[in-house]
């Protein structure tokens, strides 16, 4: 059996199983554990058991570390492992380092799946750790019901130059590197209502790296002033937070934001995750939407995976950063302003 | 419903479900893929899925970094967190390091599992990561059907002090750090054929976190020519690798060897696990056990989790050095010396 017969989306039970649990789930667990006292070391702590740590290990070097995996998304195996392997190492990228090992979780039925998959899987993981100049150096691997794969990411960053989201400066221009849709998109090939060729441009930016320093000059990897990347909690709820953790507010131009052709396609048609409902139910009281019509309203919600960087950065640098990423991120484009703070973190115009 | 009734073990699917991976089926797959090209840096590459890897950063520090997690093989929530931690700080022991990050991977069946139960699992390993002097510093969580629990640990080392495999020297003393017997005891608890008070001594060994090298001094450190812990493999398996690696042969006195008070009782009894066969296979080739009665060599082939550090120290040193683990390991003790290389790479007497 060839492992292109098989439609990994379909492998995947019905029901929410191997899904991410929901944040606000997460937390009211998190709350309740007594976890260790910070080390000095540890400089910006995973928080949200869901994003990149950084602990500081000389003057000049900083790991930052991260960890994600889940189950099949897409329904070629080669192009799972390297969504999977992109998506991992997003988060070294969006704290501004860059990744150099890399360790593989791998959960696969080994009776009803091929090894074929297996080996696809993790070739589509090892030419994205390749190209991001990291290594493979281990991991683990157990027999399972559901196929998961995903990777524990190591990347370093000098100490002084990490991207945090707490640092976005009145006046930068806001910068996303990949369009926006994932979500909706695969929503439809899980449901069989798309093929691979129909959302081809979503999944070619999922398997992208978001290696945005190596387009950047010396110059505009000092500007800047905070990142982050869009993934689950959509545009709107990750633009929240790094508006909040600056203490300004972000605008948006709606009519700006990068979007896959088909995207309000798939959203009018009404292939939504539940996501959708509840990144707008985690923004509800904090950003302003009036300006929006309802694909828009849907689309800003849309739960991305390996989703782009947002990147906060002086205005006099945004045009030639946008060119220059634009070498290697089609969609990159400027998509709003940063505004003193007001009553609402986020504006949609 | 109070964690404390639920019995993880009976959680767990029969039948193969999230268990370890065969190492020769792992093999097969490996060798398929085309890994990225090994940096310089990479001093220990992770190799089979499933060790430890080093990284070098500067001349004086090197990464240890090693990843493991499995569904419960303990009824007790804090007791699988902490056996699993335990478990996945050991491998940076083994490579002389100290653990100083860790990110949880965690799977749990968000329907049927109370929040109770995920609290306890965290604080197990929580309480465990701050023992050995590390902090947790993210993870990923996701909705499954099975409990799955374990840690990607990051430590550091001195380049020049890493404890590999490949250093046993002739005439070096043997020391085991902890019993043997895990499998079979685990397998009896997971038949229901033992309460966890009955196995109580095998539970308290395996969430005993591997730090031996708190106890020991300077000198001591520095004269650990090999090292490796004991897991999966066993004590055959684990040894074999050790004695190809350093090009000699070990030679265990079975009557020293460390053993849980009622291992041998339950290995007559049958509680036996895939591993005790297939770790037979694995070394048949190459271990000597015609001097052993049915029930050691049964004992030498059972998979350990969280099992202890099996060390190739001077034989000057050997009786010092087990007095100061015993402090923390009772069950520390010469268990054997390195010859020449012969044509067996361990033999039992």
């Amino acid at each position: 059996m060839s492992s292109e017969k098989i439609a990994l989306t379909q492998t995947v039970q019905k029901g929410g199983c191997a899904a991410k649990v929901a944040a606000s789930e997460l937390r009211k667990i998190l709350q309740r554990v007594q976890f260790p006292a910070a080390h000095p070391a540890l400089m910006i702590d995973g928080g949200l058991f869901d994003d990149a740590a950084i602990y500081k290990v000389t003057e000049d070097i900083a790991m930052v570390q991260t960890l994600d995996f889940f189950t099949p998304i897409v329904d070629t195996p080669k192009l799972f492992g390297a969504i999977a392997a992109a998506n991992a190492l997003s988060d070294v990228y969006a704290m501004g380092g860059k990744p150099k090992t890399a360790m593989g979780i791998l959960a696969f039925p080994i009776a009803t799946m091929t090894d074929d998959v297996i080996v696809d899987v993790l070739q589509g993981a090892s030419d994205k750790v390749a190209e991001a100049g990291a290594n493979f150096v281990g991991g683990h691997s157990i027999d399972d019901d559901t196929l998961k794969f995903g990777l524990s990411v190591t990347g370093f960053v000098h100490p002084n130059h990490v991207w945090s989201n707490a640092g976005a400066q009145v006046g930068d221009h806001l910068i996303l590197t990949k369009a926006l849709g994932t979500g909706t998109m695969t929503a439809a090939l899980k449901r069989q209502e798309a093929s691979e060729a129909d959302i081809m441009e979503a999944l070619e930016s999922m398997a992208t790296v978001n290696n945005a320093l190596d387009f950047m000059n010396e110059e505009q990897k000092k500007s800047v002033h905070a990142a982050t990347d869009i993934t689950g909690f959509g545009l709107s709820g990750h633009s929240m937070q790094l508006a909040k953790a600056s203490q300004v507010t972000l605008k948006f131009q709606a009519q700006s934001l990068p979007k896959f052709a088909k995207a309000l396609h798939f959203l009018e048609k009404g292939f939504l995750t539940k996501a959708h409902r509840s990144n707008a139910q985690y923004t509800e009281n904090d950003i302003d939407v009036t300006a929006l019509d309802n694909l828009h309203k849907l689309l800003i919600h849309d739960p991305q995976t390996s989703g782009g960087l947002l990147l906060s950065v002086p205005a006099s640098l945004s045009a030639d950063l946008v060119a220059n990423l634009k070498k290697k991120f089609s969609f990159a484009a400027v998509v709003g302003e940063v505004l003193p703070k007001s009553d609402k973190a986020v504006i949609f115009e």
